[in-house]
């Protein structure tokens, strides 16, 4: 009976009139007040909308992240309008963009820096992009530097309101959208070369592989200069003490993960580093003096 | 005429039909967009259902922080759903439960680690518990390691909307319950054993101790090494600058506080520390220099 | 069409019944459960009222950092009540209040300690003033250490549902309140000597001038014992990387930022610091060897 949600519900039968969601991720932090006055620029003009935070941690200027986060969390957020500013080019001319997607279930508002390309290319493309020209749905400031509270969010809350998109400014061409840059793993001499795409509050290191990408049988992972045998898990408990992991994340990527510490911190990894995973060479698995039995069930 | 708020309300004339509230505590932090993707899922499922964050800032993994902070919270959490989850055996088969308490006011909902145990023995215990095991209202995914977003969630929006608490599973025995293992306090050769329950953004720190429990007059306190005189004051401001203050805290405990700066830091302690306080010896009260004067009435 | 918004807004008929938004900020971080146990006790006590946090990032006891963060805030907040907490000197005798703005479109609670301030002032100054003396609209708690969740909560939610201000408490002189002390800059033989108000999330300098108080000309800026080249600059991408850019930030004052990562981390400042400004000598000009073009357009 439960389903799992969506941006992109097929199941609506029409284009709504307004949308009562808007879901909100930033690099404003949670130190300043950035966050509460965006909020209260949404229920000034919207009071009816409901706002969801989806994160506000994402590092300062660091598009690349909030695109991930945003593109992880896509397939579980309400329909709707979806706001999101990781935007160090603010005040240059780079375009603020609203993107519709599906038949209209959701809009992605926020800076053309390729922050929005990963969310919009999981739920199946743009179906239509607008530049944000229309200065009639923004406040009026002398300020330069905050069009999260300027532009994005009044646009969103009229949007919600039920102001149509095309009134909003100027269609452009979706093929002109500013890309996101992924990096893909490789293989090379029968090893598989991947990144870190993302440490989470655990200190799980998220890799750009699916499970499907892995050599079969033991394997073996380097991290900076050391080699340490791993294999794959299905719970963190399951990893030995001392050792190294492999499980299928929440996103359904591969992370390196360590029992109850952060693999990230033990292993001194951050995010972009190369990571090597290849079948174990019968010199790893002899070093290792590390028990392959989990903690918890040993005696 | 105004009542402290209890999630049991013995006032209420019968057992709702789903429930308005959803109190959510974890240790997802706010780097991540976890919190943002179990809200997006309550409400895909519950639309109607308020959500209360308590706190995701329990520190990762730490079953006993987070089962304390609950305990603190619940006395003044509204009837309704509380989702709490600190879980680092998720993927294990450690189980997943529902705990009704009072009469259906409230149920809590989270894994079976002891995390929920002290805030349900706070409000009179279980009256009937549901291990989670009915997977037609969970999501469909194939992650083993986000059982926040993928049962706990929707298993509340469910109940939120109305579905029977019996249908999310089968009964377990409430007597089959992880504990939680709170230390307790203790009195040899007249000086009394605390131990350090939990240290808050000011730098508290709460001992596992109430007023009743200290020794009668002028009183000195054993931190590390070193011993201080100290006493029981009732605000912050009447430690005196340097000094040691014992104050009963917002949750009814004796912490220990300095004035206007963290105790934690600067006597080194941490959460799980022993501290020893005892009736001042003469030495102490002559070796001291920190008058007893409140600062801001000094002249 | 979109105006921008205010509590005090000039266009509502009539005072209010009651109050539809109270907007939240505090110094009680997000590790503890602080915040969620005040949210719980607006929404026992007032179901229907919307709660916007600020923030709840001030630094511990800053009640300077706490009054500017919301008079940076209050000319975007949402008409209704303000709930602000940052008290040093909680559980001693200093006056808990509630001021009324406007023809009482708001009503700002907290601390009588300047906390409020600067907000009010912004905002018209007060109307009306009322100390909280009526514990009846209080939580009835033995503890002393937490008056935003046993006073300034229930005072606030109570008066959200529609007792009127006058229930709360005795009246007191407006003149009578707890004034802010934000330091002024001024000039001494042609330099402009500023202060360091704030710090934000990016590390950008805000100083405590506005874009009138500078200099004409080229620039030169010196901070702790180094002097740099300056100039104004309408978008953060305009610095040149490694120097130093003056920019009108979004409440209006101008800060010193630098190109993508931290002015205060690069220059060591802290709020509070001295900063001065004046006219380039030739000396400056000669000696820097940072390039005036913008990164982005060098080749």
């Amino acid at each position: 009976m439960p389903q799992q949600t969506a941006l992109v519900n097929l199941e609506l039968a029409s284009v709504p009139s307004g949308y009562t969601t808007i879901s909100f991720l930033s690099d404003f932090g949670v130190s300043d007040e950035f966050v509460g006055v965006v909020h209260s620029v949404f229920r000034s003009i919207a009071p009816e909308v409901e706002v969801i935070d989806i994160t506000h941690g994402v590092p300062p200027h660091d598009v690349r992240a909030g695109s991930l986060a945003l593109a992880r969390s896509v397939e579980y957020l309400c329909p709707g309008i979806v706001v999101a500013v990781v935007d160090p080019g603010v005040g240059t001319d780079r375009r603020r963009i609203a993107v519709e997607v599906g038949e209209g279930e959701s809009v992605l508002i926020g800076p053309d820096n390729g922050l929005l390309a990963p969310a919009v290319a999981m739920v199946g493309g743009p179906k239509q992009v607008i530049e944000l020209t229309n200065s009639n749905f923004h406040l009026t400031t002398s300020s330069t530097t905050f069009d999260g509270r300027d532009v994005f969010a009044p646009v969103a809350a009229h949007l919600a309101n039920g102001v149509p998109l095309t009134e909003l400014g100027d269609p452009i061409d979706p093929n002109s959208l500013m890309p996101a840059i992924i990096p893909v793993s490789y293989i090379e001499e029968e090893i598989l070369f991947t990144e870190v795409l993302w440490i989470d509050q655990y200190g799980n290191i998220q890799l750009n592989i699916g499970i499907e990408d892995l050599p079969e049988g033991q394997l073996q992972i380097k991290i900076g200069e050391r080699t340490y045998p791993t294999n794959v898990v299905s719970a963190f408990d399951q990893i030995p003490e001392g050792g190294v992991g492999l499980i299928v994340d929440s996103a359904g990527l591969i992370a390196v993960a360590s029992l109850r510490s952060s693999a990230a911190l033990e292993f001194s990894v951050s995010t972009g580093d190369s990571i090597q995973i290849q079948q174990a060479t019968d010199e790893t698995t002899i070093t290792t003096q590390v028990s392959l039995t989990p903690k918890k069930e040993s005696t």
